[in-house]
């Protein structure tokens, strides 16, 4: 190869897809929307079909040691529902490419197939496509999973507007705790025969990074209520991060407030063990997979009654910036961490 | 992890699939057809939406010490669209996710997604979504294309039937000798500061390794003389390995002639410089991406006229097996040697 001169992290994760696809136009009536939202949607007949892939890679997106391989499959299949899901869509398909090298077993490959086709049996989607082939170096697993919606009822993230709530689901923060907690227990048990690493009162946490669930629930609630938002996303790099994504793409800005960030019990409680800002956890922490969403105003009682869904804050005039308000009422300005790390071979 | 037994070669690449794949039953009235065809059938309103996917990793299915980035962008787009036009559909979308390690520079990148532009632009394919990612070990290429059909236009691999003619499209086993020619060119100059590969008089070969195409052309004047074949695939494991797809999936047998099988001046010349048996590479080296398909008996006339496609053979009772007929009227019985390799790490 020629040896060029603009290394990859110079840009960043999405200033890289950026600048990289820039140039893709879109030239297909069965094009709704390209790259830029969690799903690409797309039209044939008279429905909208929703489009999303994700690819993991060993030592980068999951590291085999601590994470179990039937949960490395259920969590795979999960976090592209999940983007379903953030279109307001239904999950109905999945295709898996798996790439294995040969210190892997048949039985290690029917693990990972066992967590895929659990989630595939919870959320009602289907395999239908991919293959497996050799891989030199290490696990590699792509996902694609197709949705369907009716096109008007499908959601993106460009559509807040200033007054809007904001929404999340759940709580946040825990996932990445967890993930703190297991590389720690994988520390301190390296060359220890027999360690039994000591997960107790900390199982909750566990549970969100490694076997996280689609907010499929959330979605079912607020059509049952009667509520359309007006954008939405996962929360899968951040709470800060996807902040800023929705209102770049629907040219607002925002406010949400520290006191109002839900976060569970364990997750203050390891922050604190491992002496972290809390708060820099939650809303940079990522892979909670909850729902971040806006509504207008007038859908405020509605929401208030939702069990699990936490209002957080409103949209402003672009003008005014994004920021966390803190509990002494100082303004920071989001920023996103996301996911950024282009490791060195 | 656990230290378990089966081996992954001990199964093969279609027994592996099969047996990885073969619990998960389909739920959903969406989807038509789930693995086992080139593409999946996924059925949205007045449509059938043809999905397939496709992962290339680096030092497995490809080497950038030969392969220029440009051209590996191209055929990994156009292996994705020859699938979709396999089943007789129009490709329309693609996703493109691509891992990269630190020693691949963003001019790297342009240059594989310029190569996936240019597929995109004569293909008139929107590509829609996916990511860049770090990668700790090369360069991981997984791309999904989207396709549509009428579902009365579909073809699959499952139509064959006995007397039926089998067709294939263009000229096979070049892409292979290409393969030898750049494997060979790079072992000559290892080590070598300026060498200097000679190409000369192997151009077509190369091309048909490094920039392959999908034979819309083929789609599309079949539909214009009002054929629809009963059967279809791509050739890209090689033609031994699709008919006995295309036999076992239909319950049929057949018998294909050593003297029809379609091979170029320049693949029977690089043969014999390797020493290599022609119709062995014509039969089973793959990657030709051409078309392989069967047409009822009564079509015989039309196909006579198609310029680039061959009548190579015919479709049998199952219990006459799958065979090569010799140019001395032996039958050797045809064997899938297929893509099969799990290297060691």
């Amino acid at each position: 190869m020629e040896n060029k001169e603009t290394e990859i992290n110079e840009l960043g994760e999405f200033g890289l897809i950026n600048h990289l696809t820039k140039d893709f136009p879109l030239k297909n009536p069965e094009t709704k929307k390209g790259v830029g939202d969690d799903a690409a949607i797309l039209s044939f007949g008279d429905k909208d079909v929703l489009v999303t892939t994700d690819l993991l890679l060993e030592g980068v997106h999951f590291d085999v040691r601590y994470v179990p391989l039937k949960h490395l499959g259920y969590k795979a299949a999960i976090v592209n529902f999940s983007d379903i899901y953030a279109m307001n869509g239904t999950p109905k398909q999945i295709t898996v490419s798996i790439g294995v090298s040969s210190r892997f077993t048949v039985e290690h490959l029917e693990a990972i197939y066992s967590g895929i086709k659990l989630a595939c049996e919870l959320y009602g989607v289907d395999m239908v496509g991919g293959d497996t082939s050799a891989s030199v170096s290490g696990l590699v697993i792509s996902i694609t999973c197709i949705g369907v919606a009716a096109p008007e009822d499908v959601v993106r993230r460009d559509g807040a507007k200033p007054t809007d709530i904001i929404c999340v689901s759940g709580d946040l923060g825990a996932a990445y705790m967890g993930l703190q907690l297991l590389e720690r227990e994988n520390r301190v048990g390296q060359g220890q025969k027999d360690f039994q690493p000591d997960f107790s009162g900390k199982e909750y946490i566990l549970e969100r990074q490694l076997k996280p669930e689609a907010r499929k629930d959330i979605i079912e609630e607020l059509r049952k209520e009667g509520i359309k938002p007006t954008a939405m996303m996962d929360v899968s790099d951040g709470l800060s991060s996807e902040l800023l994504h929705i209102c770049k793409a629907s040219d607002t800005g925002c406010r949400v407030y520290e006191d109002k960030i839900p976060i569970d019990y364990q997750t203050a409680m390891m922050a604190e063990e491992f002496n972290m800002n809390l708060v820099t956890a939650a809303m940079n922490g990522g892979e909670d997979y909850e729902l971040l969403f806006t509504v207008p105003l007038t859908d405020h009682e509605k929401i208030e009654k939702m069990k699990g869904v936490r209002m957080i804050g409103y949209v402003t005039k672009p003008e005014l910036g994004c920021a966390l308000v803190t509990r002494d009422g100082a303004e920071l300005p989001l920023k996103a961490q996301g996911w950024n790390a282009f490791t060195k071979e």
